[in-house]
């Protein structure tokens, strides 16, 4: 199982690192290597390691045969991906608090089994139910049919199977662990995107970091939207939860949210007939484009928060889906380089990048467990201190109609 | 093999029982089961249990691969399950009569390879070959573009693999077997429908029970329709076969049909150019609403019949497609909810059914075997029974237009 | 393994051959065979044949988990098809020369991760990388909404797994190897056509033969369409490379063509920005319906022959797309029975074939690697001798507007 020793350099071919590391190839679509079934633990590396078990598992039965599951267990956190499903984090859990949520939809769905033009582009919503989605990188938002095709809502990223999963282990401390999937998007004369997307840990801490980079193969600039589509629910959601965040600029992503605009810095508790009120937000910046948003229990020592730099990700969308439980009581947090509205409306709003041929574009995004008041706390303060005395300007309608 | 002894109450959870049963677990997506091969027999439960053997297969290659097949054979029937595509029947045996018939589409196809939304909405025809299709659970009927999304074809049920598939044993007489699925139609703010679908058979006997429970797991009402579609070809559907039920009402689906209002009681042979002709039926019930209904040879000495309830099942659709051996050559007899109309045109005329949050609702239907004239002339007569000196109204206009 | 000696027309069913012959079923859905992983060489036949080794494989991960490859290695030729892809050529080697190109798509991509009515009816291009792409047979050509369903582009079959894969390997001289798949389109009241494609190799010559049987299985008139998608890139294609062909009438295929009439016996380098031309092409042929076209490089001492009968296939769409290497630089020469206008416009123009009840059509294509300048001289003459004096008529205008 363990193959040889490779600097990470190597491994993953973009992460500039002088660390020798233990390098694991799960599946390799060039090598037809495809292990399923995979473990390793912190003695595999070394006697001095902090205890971790990493696992890959394939499920099997109904609409979920055949997906994988990567689980990252720690005295810290554990962490649970989805190399079938894009590398997507299904859930993470340390201290007792879940990050993640309920959806109704309970099985790992196999992308195989899901048309995402079905329910008029909507298909995407018969697999959603991970705290971390990636919609993209092609194109992502709402559904509309444009061009003569139908761009499915928030794009085909998650739904397609990584054709390379590596796991990277540092051989000495802080021993970094490192999930690394590739994402093909690729059609004839249509999209040439390869997207490496990776989750590295420190095994006993808790925060990780989500690091992707996404490189046009082509010949040709390519258009590409990314959204970071982070959906927490209870614990740390709750009645009197709060998002905390250093606006510069919040506006109602359509008509029914503007009645939530005074109260968005708030969360009711599940509410029969809420739907979902959407927000998007132009969050202020330190002099290097870092920023960081949070969302807190009420009392204030349960939070998560997501670390970003607004250079890669200038927006951030707030999706409160405080409905039922059984409905999927959730927010998102969701920074992007664009808002939820169809790629037609963020085309004409000057939000859709485009790669030049061969380039790349990389992101970054760090997720804090806060466990505790002192946390959360500290957390808050770094938020105001970006925020400073700079005003919040609350824009009460939406900058498009669907 | 054998887990453990448990009472069905127990193993499915809806069946009030107090019989201990044997209970495999064939699949479960929660527990990580899929057994893929497996086998019981009577011996296996009891000495003195009647001959049965319970076969659980994976099909492979071409688009039936990784379909499963669960066979029940006997003394009495041989009757072939599809856990891949809804736990659907893909035929019945007993008495050298086959209750069934043959479709061009001659592969169990996994649903993994089919595109509901193709071919106009009709993509369910490529996977169309079964004695007993479960049409819903969501929607029904005719494909019809609405709501900004497409209804294809009877819904999804039928292309939906079961999370779960269980077998369960009584081990004493009448050493009942019971096969159950669970189809889950799920999707975030759309559906979050649970649906045990069941086969109850006692070895060595020439008929069998489908007993099936829609669940909305969800906190909104749900609407939901279901037509059991139920297919029968040769040897009972010849020239000169025929259709017993007590029949209220009957009128054709549509124009076409309109011309074989006077004859809808026989069936021609395989007739070139016929295509289909469909006549929707209110049929009469018991004081408790039970009815039953029969498709019989022309001498009588062999058919198929079913009772059901009108109370779960108000509605019958009668198919007749009687065209060449190769294009199909069959009837459905199909009770249901709703007629096979568009679910646009079910909801204007208030077929549609919804289901509160948390609510159930069954559905019992039980096929029997006629092997000979004495069976054929005992079911005729409880037919006519119902019927009594009632009127049938023959409404000579369709009641909608598609 | 070596399953039993049969003769060829029992083993294929169709081809009329006295000479004995392995016969080894890799895949049967009848039989519920698959082998998945098998290989058989020369010494497992006979001590006399000559060296070759053909293996069938796996594949696993990504989008191309469990799609299949089947290689014949030889000294002549090396061939790798997909039954997975309805038994399509991937790529032909011999000589150092590659038959084949390279698309951005890199996969072989299973078609349940394909759905061939995404991108407006171009989901096809996210799997096609094939050097011989069969498109048909229920219909082919550009996408195009008609009769109440989308016409996705050029057709279903190569996004088919055949039910059946066979190889018969003639146990003496020449050792004729042929490889069967069976694609099955079938779909309840819509289509009914069994196609056996096949593939037949001579080890350790510079050539194969493709021979095609449609049948149509059904009790009614089926139109049907084929065009044999035959693609090439370098090292053949290149700057100053030619296209030879007895030409009766050459038009452009829409107005972006007419400004390549003038050039279109030869190629461009890889052009920025040139996309695609296509031209048609009806060709001479002899006495018999049979004739042949060529591809050569520059100068001349490489190059791809394909003979075919025009009575089968009377037409051939010649396209051009020298764009750049990223892109897909790639011609396709491709015989066929209708252009690629869309199956409207073939319709219209009278091109769409049917086949009768019970019937079949054949069709025959041989490719032969040209690996020296006689080699590429010989064929040349060969269509000189075609050609005659005979005149090539160039039309100016396109012969439909999409």
């Amino acid at each position: 199982m363990k193959l040889r020793k490779l600097s990470l350099v190597t491994a993953v071919g973009l992460i500039s690192c002088s660390v020798s590391a233990q390098h694991y190839v799960i599946t390799d679509t060039d090598l037809q290597i495809r292990k399923g079934a995979w473990v390793v633990k912190n003695t595999d590396i070394n006697q001095d390691a902090p205890t971790f078990l990493i696992r890959n598992t394939v499920l099997s039965g109904g609409l979920q045969n055949d997906s994988e599951v990567l689980t990252i267990q720690s005295d810290g956190l554990t962490i649970r991906l989805s190399p079938t499903r894009g590398l997507g984090i299904l859930s993470v859990e340390g201290d007792g608090i879940r990050l993640g949520w309920n959806s109704p939809v309970k099985e790992v769905v196999n992308p195989q089994y899901i048309n995402l033009e079905s329910r008029g582009g909507n298909g995407w919503l018969e697999g959603f139910n991970e705290m971390l989605v990636r919609c993209g990188f092609e194109w992502t938002g709402h559904a509309v049919q444009a061009d003569g095709m139908l761009y499915t809502l928030h794009g085909r990223a998650q739904n397609t199977p990584v054709a390379k999963l590596f796991v990277d282990i540092e051989d000495k401390a802080p021993y970094t662990i490192t999930v690394s999937g590739l994402i093909q998007e690729k059609a004839f004369k249509k999209s040439n995107l390869e997207t490496w997307v990776r989750l590295s840990y420190v095994p006993g801490s808790k925060e990780f970091i989500v690091h992707d980079t996404v490189t046009n193969k082509g010949d040709y600039p390519k258009d590409y939207q990314i959204i970071y589509h982070s959906n927490f629910g209870t614990p740390i959601l709750e009645r009197g939860a709060k998002f905390v965040a250093p606006v510069k600029e919040i506006s109602p992503f359509n008509d029914y949210a503007i009645k939530g605009l005074k109260n968005w810095q708030t969360y009711l508790g599940p509410t029969r007939n809420f739907d979902e009120m959407v927000f998007n937000i132009y969050p202020y910046a330190d002099a290097k484009g870092q920023t960081q948003v949070m969302l807190a229990n009420k009392v204030g020592n349960k939070g998560v928060g997501i670390s970003f730099n607004t250079r890669e990700l200038p927006v951030l969308t707030l999706w409160k889906n405080t409905d039922t439980f059984n409905q999927g009581y959730v927010t998102g947090i969701e920074p992007g380089t664009s808002f939820a509205y169809p790629v037609t409306i963020e085309r004409e709003q000057k939000r859709v990048r485009q790669l030049p041929p061969g380039k790349s574009a990389n992101f970054t995004l760090k997720y804090s467990l806060l466990s505790n008041k002192e946390a959360v706390r500290a957390y808050n303060n770094a938020i105001k201190t970006i925020q400073g005395d700079q005003k919040t300007t609350v824009v009460d309608e939406p900058m498009a109609l669907e």
